[in-house]
């Protein structure tokens, strides 16, 4: 790889090549990927960026650690929308919304950004098999997308996984087991397993690329804009990989010159499960926290990439934000009623956080700002449904129908 | 508009203006809209479109009927992928096959495309309020649609309709009205309420534009193959105006010369709700059928785009199939394990007609195929659920791993 240095570890600072198989750091600490800024400044301008016609996270790839002449996955993961969310603007009191939603991905989340990258990354380790240990979009894409390539995918879930989740990835062909004890447990066997058979490891915790592919949400989002650089760029934070990928992103075009400053992070957590805020609002080492909320995705008691994600925040002069379960479903509806988006409720802490620090006026009123919708409403539709209320149920008459308008209101 | 040239029905052959609020003809046909051909040839070349940045539906807006200065509703809805399914041909003993995935699409069917339409033309008749009855991927996709345009949306559902599909439009913000009794006495009360207060008509039924917005996934399919005309593009049909679209697309660029010949269709129904391929088999009038699948979205005993349907799959010489619900339920785990695609059951009805005409030597060897995905698996889940079957369950032991993969024959 032309543009990839080496990689650093972001605790003790060791540096290793950054071979395709590579994992955690002896000491613990997860790898960073180290790039030449100024090989990738010869090699890309936002001229010939503009002229591509590539749409999927694989547009820049000067920006991401693969070898020249691996062949990349075949689904078509990232590009995106990004859309103006003028009147969720005006209910909020902000001068500009931008959201993202990369619940369209192939699987309906932005974690088939990292996982495309580990198959592609698998594929240069000569891999056969990947694995993982994961109830939710983590999994499904790591199987949707390995299915696509031609890879077997071994997952580890706990047995009060969903059924839902669990069809999903075993529609996909991956061979699912099932394991009879706490997600610990789980992960333990899930480490057994990938360390006895030799297979290529997709475990957000060990695995130093799933970030950088992470991190081609930002590269998009900036593009999209224009390279006009809003704010804030708000986010849901569970185990905090994702955040860690979008400072990435944003770091990498800063390097070379593609955007002249750099957006202050938003880290949305649930109130019930934010060890990551609670941290950088105390100003302390980040503490295990209990799992108490609805929001499946960002329910991280135990962040695996606590790491980044705070250096994330902090580097970024970020903004913390803790949202209620009440507070991530009115988000839902928000979102769906002002932009035609529906997102699952991690997917949507980010913009209840931004709702949220909007009406405690700490968001200035002229702030631009860019909410990442991270996960299809698909994924979880039970919550959708006791967050919604009832329709209007009456026999099949214009009376009944005039009557019931008239009660509620309506004045078509 | 300067493409369009007017109207026709499809039954008496009347020709009216193309106004935007178009409904169905006196007799009782349904509208075409006749395009300007010598027009769109000098207004548009595959040059031309090549350079094109836009990528959604209304790249070619020469071949759509909307006006040069309408305002386009905002989600990103086309430009789905098309993937070369190389392992699901071998699998099937076909020379070439591609999927068409329309289920990665922002309410996550093909139905986006014409409800972005029946938005855009509802603009043009400067309405505030669209309406519909259904249950599913139709409402769904107006409410989505209408909601990020600022449009107000009226849904009428039979109150048998799934409680999902009731909350994902909701969330949109919808009016949503369940009426006690069947799916007539719901259509017959949003046809005296879209009478009674004017409001804008996406009914499949009634609107001339809805198969217009449809036939968009032929133009991108055939641009996306570099304009190498596939043998043959299979569709699943239930109401019969996506197939009545995808025709109407391929017609659009055969008659500009984009085109060489036209490909072959292939209808695929379900088993037990197959009234349009009964009546092409049978070459009479079609019949109504009752509605024995699983696959819900295909499920129309009484099909409203009947005469369009029937054109199309005679006009193209098409191959008719009808697929039973195992048969569907087999296609979603082949296409899963083979592409990495998740289609809802009538979804992949047209995959697993494939594979059936396959197995019966229907299908030259040499042949080449395009089926196109038309919903996605997370819309309903629990079909897939029921099967999947069982993932491994046990506790979290490597020697009980070992036991279960030896149990199950899986060598890793």
């Amino acid at each position: 790889m032309k543009n990839v240095k080496h990689a650093q570890c972001t605790r003790c600072g060791r540096t290793v090549p950054a071979v395709p198989d590579l994992t955690a750091c002896p000491c613990g600490g997860i790898f960073d990927i180290i790039y030449d800024y100024a090989y990738i400044k010869t090699a890309l301008t936002k001229d010939v960026l503009a002229r591509r016609q590539e749409r999927s996270m694989w547009r820049c790839r000067e920006f991401l650690p693969v070898e020249e002449d691996t062949v990349l996955p075949p689904l078509r993961v990232g590009w995106s929308p990004l859309y103006e969310a003028g009147e969720l603007a005006k209910e909020l009191g902000l001068r500009q919304l931008w959201v993202k939603d990369d619940g369209l991905n192939p699987t309906a989340s932005l974690k088939d950004r990292a996982s495309a990258m580990a198959v592609a990354k698998a594929r240069e380790a000569g891999a056969r098999v990947i694995a993982c240990s994961s109830t939710g979009n983590a999994a499904s894409s790591l199987a949707g997308n390995a299915a696509a390539a031609g890879l077997e995918t071994y997952i580890f879930v706990p047995s009060r996984a969903p059924k839902g989740k669990v069809a999903q990835l075993m529609t996909f062909g991956a061979t699912v087991v099932s394991v009879q004890g706490s997600y610990e447990d789980t992960f333990a066997l899930s480490r057994a397993a990938i360390s006895r058979w030799g297979w290529y490891n997709r475990n957000a915790a060990i695995n130093p690329y799933l970030s950088e592919g992470k991190k081609t949400v930002s590269l998009e989002i900036m593009e999209q804009l224009g390279w006009v650089v809003p704010d804030y760029i708000a986010v849901s934070v569970g185990d905090g990989c994702t955040i860690a990928g979008v400072w990435k992103g944003l770091k990498d075009l800063y390097a070379v010159g593609f955007i002249s400053r750099l957006p202050r992070l938003i880290s949305a957590q649930a109130e019930g499960c934010c060890p990551l805020n609670r941290a950088v609002e105390a100003g302390e080492p980040w503490r295990p926290m209990e799992e108490n909320t609805l929001a499946d995705s960002i329910a991280v008691g135990v962040p695996r990439n606590a790491d980044k994600a705070l250096s994330a925040i902090r580097e970024s002069g970020g903004l913390t934000v803790n949202v209620s379960d009440a507070e991530i479903m009115a988000a839902q509806k928000l979102l769906g009623r002002t932009c035609g988006v529906f997102g699952e409720p991690a997917g949507v802490a980010a913009t209840a956080g931004v709702k949220k620090l909007a009406e405690q006026g700490k968001l200035p009123h002229d702030a631009s700002v860019v909410s990442i919708v991270t996960g299809n409403g698909l994924k979880d539709v039970a919550n959708a449904i006791a967050a919604c209320g009832e329709p209007i149920t009456i026999p099949g008459s214009m009376d009944r129908l005039l009557d019931a308008f008239a009660a509620r209101g309506i004045a078509p």
